[in-house]
């Protein structure tokens, strides 16, 4: 029979409604409320939202759609979101390793970014951090640094999300001669990316120790005013919270709370000197917290109570922190393995923290931690869709008997095989289609002879 | 000019000795006692073992070769060596997580071992866990199970050399009603296999807690009369160190002392759980150990003193374990990253395990902990041509600043791209070339079903 007769004897089709993307056949892996798990689910995606999720049966007779990514035998998840880094610093990638984070700081970084970090760095290094970041299922970043608007342009050329804050610090930095110089930048920051769909522009005062009280202030004033996330770090090292302890009479988090500046717009970097009574504060504050299990160990800071910080009602996410000798890489598929067995072992309860739990910080964790769970975070119909496809084809992706502690134990950034930002494909089969790999890779070495020439020259 | 005019000018060539392959132009870290780096370096293999090494200038002028790989901006490292694990359990990869050992091994391992263990479980387990660990750049592991013999044909027809133990128990196993049983086997085992050149076969009385006294001295005497490795369990627990403690009086290691079984051919797995004394001894045995940080993480089993066991002159080697809740891969580059973070943070130390050590331990550390230390572990003249050439090309690569801060802490196992094993290349840019991919891994998912099977039904 050809075909032309047996398609003339089936049923009209119904009118289907025309959608940008399908995503079908693949596993869905929601992390919605109800950690939904759709086996041979779709996403039919509209602009740069998810207008329906459920069985591809289901969806493929509602929609018919411009482009289609066959997911069948993969895992479909929400993009991860990486809540704490300084992405241009993969050019210093392990220039400083096995330090204490105040000699790493203080003999090897200030000194690399005061002889190094310019405009052009920056757009560099933003470039080959968003690349690593697409490759490792990355889809919204938070990110601390000088020269933010370079990083957000870079940033939304990458097709990538980005909770984006300009550096303030007492100190003269490589964007800055003094806080006051760095509060105009910021100001001006947060007025030309308001109300970009991928960009939320931010301020960042680097931490306590680094700012006075009045910069401190003046910042989160800044940043109240214009409704911009606050970004810090926050009790990361047991020196931190001695010195606060000797300087205010209190922890870091209480002298936060003390000076006015905690609140829903606040993401604190780290938190792992955190006792019950600021555990309590960063919840009813609505603190977004950043947990960075890999900078934590490798710097030997501490191990954050994170079992007391989610049953605390903190929001918890998962973050990279830069490369430089503090991970050294933006691999969010390792931090969550990190994550639970750092927990289970520090504990010596290999329940402290569960794949599924570790799974949920680096997604809806992370978008609750940047106060941004209305529209990122899972697939849910209404959020942006921001989505990664996972490959199960490798030797260590099988056999599956539980999907999420494959994800968290086995699965790995190089498993990540597609990834949708915003409804825009940008990575196909492990091609990131926003950004010249070749050059971003030899400008990187490039950047390596300049990097060592400088720390080699006598200091100014 | 004509090419034949300008040759016929060139002074006669030298005659060149003849070798198998050369691997030219990489950097080659060689691992030995000086820590020697050789930018573009080469290496001449005959047969199995390495002929020559060294600037790749000098040896392009004294040998001509049959085979060559251009290793031309990328690493060449001795393979790295797993020193613990159970090749087969990777068909039971991630069957139940965050459970404490006595939990994981009680209420699910031993039972769906009982169901579902047989030869053929044991030869498509292996084929998984070679190519796993080929592709992870392993070339020599230590395992324990059952059916060891299929696993012996298995991992030399890989292509991998392999040190591998027959179980023996107190109690029936798959393969030996009783642990008398499992002696004979055993004994087989070892004659089958003596003087093979990548398979050295050894007897693994699997714990203190599974087998008495009886048994252990009896595969200990096993071991001596055949000149084999003796494999064991050893201090993993809080509980096996307790109940030592209180049935023996003295530690687990003590233990072993004081019934004969410490000596210069045992390996012992884990060594979480030991004091000053029992590194004393373990050192003064020449013991070799083996550390598994993702296994005793995920296990929540306890953090092994290693620097005490490093500075204590310990023969210690870094394991995978078995992937079976207790890591749930096998892979020894995130075992590095592993080993140093958990160091450095559960002793508040940046420097109590520095990279440089940590690529030793999977390396040389490894070969001394299988007291093979005079045939593998480094690349020098007269051992194995066991090497692997690392990728520098990905994002998280470059730049690199400092090269084992780059191996421990950035590269992954998806930036091995070619294995060498005695002489015989057994992976190629990462398709590995003794082993069926498409086969084995679509075996594993059937076995999945199966297992989920039997542990679905009622016990018998």
């Amino acid at each position: 029979m050809p075909a032309s007769a047996q398609s003339s004897r089936r049923p009209k089709a119904l009118k289907k409604e025309q959608v940008d993307l399908l995503v079908t056949g693949g596993t869905v892996v929601t992390m919605n409320a109800r950690f939904r798990v759709i086996e041979d689910g779709a996403i039919a995606i509209r602009g740069d939202k998810i207008l329906a999720i459920g069985p591809s049966v289901e969806i493929a007779t509602r929609y018919t759609r411009a482009r289609r990514i066959l997911a069948r035998g993969k895992l479909v998840l929400p993009g991860l979101i990486n809540t704490h880094g300084h992405a241009p610093m993969v050019l210093f990638r392990g220039i400083a390793n096995d330090l204490t984070l105040q000699d790493w700081l203080e003999k090897y970084i200030f000194p690399a970014e005061a002889r190094n970090v310019t405009e052009e760095f920056v757009i560099w290094g933003t470039r080959l951090a968003a690349l690593e970041m697409i490759r490792g299922g990355i889809t919204t970043y938070a990110d601390m640094y000088y020269f933010e608007d370079a990083v957000a342009r870079e940033t939304k050329a990458a097709g990538m999300r980005g909770v984006l804050g300009q550096t303030i610090i007492d100190f003269p930095v490589p964007d800055a001669k003094t806080p006051a110089d760095g509060l105009v930048r910021a100001e001006e920051f947060l007025k030309r990316w308001k109300g970009d769909p991928l960009i939320r522009p931010a301020v960042a005062p680097h931490a306590i120790y680094t700012n006075s009280k009045e910069t401190l202030q003046s910042a989160a004033e800044l940043a109240r005013r214009h409704k911009a996330p606050l970004l810090i770090h926050v009790a990361e090292t047991k020196r931190e919270l001695d010195d606060s302890l000797a300087t205010h009479g209190m922890t870091p988090v209480a002298y936060l709370d003390s000076i006015g500046l905690l609140g829903p717009n606040m993401l604190a970097a780290h938190c792992v000197w955190v006792n019950d009574a600021d555990i309590a504060l960063l919840a009813r504050n609505q603190v977004g917290c950043a947990h960075n299990p890999s900078s934590n160990m490798l710097l030997a800071s501490g191990v954050a109570p994170v079992p007391a910080m989610l049953a605390g009602g903190v929001r918890l996410g998962l973050g990279t922190d830069g490369p430089a000798g503090s991970n050294n890489d933006l691999d969010l598929m390792e931090e969550m393995d990190l994550a639970a067995k750092l927990q289970k072992v520090s504990r010596m309860d290999p329940q402290a923290l569960e794949a599924r739990q570790t799974l949920a910080m680096a997604t809806i964790g992370g978008a609750r931690a940047l106060h941004m769970e209305s529209e990122i975070g899972s697939l849910e119909v209404g959020k942006r869709a921001d989505l990664i496809v996972l490959n199960l084809n490798s030797p260590h992706a099988v056999p599956m008997y539980d999907l999420y502690a494959q994800i968290v134990y086995s699965l790995k950034s190089s498993d990540v095989q597609t990834v949708v930002i915003g409804g825009k494909v940008v990575m196909h089969d492990r091609r990131v289609l926003t950004l010249n790999e070749a050059e971003i890779i030899a400008r990187a070495r490039e950047y390596r002879v300049q990097v060592k020439h400088s720390l080699a020259a006598p200091q100014k």
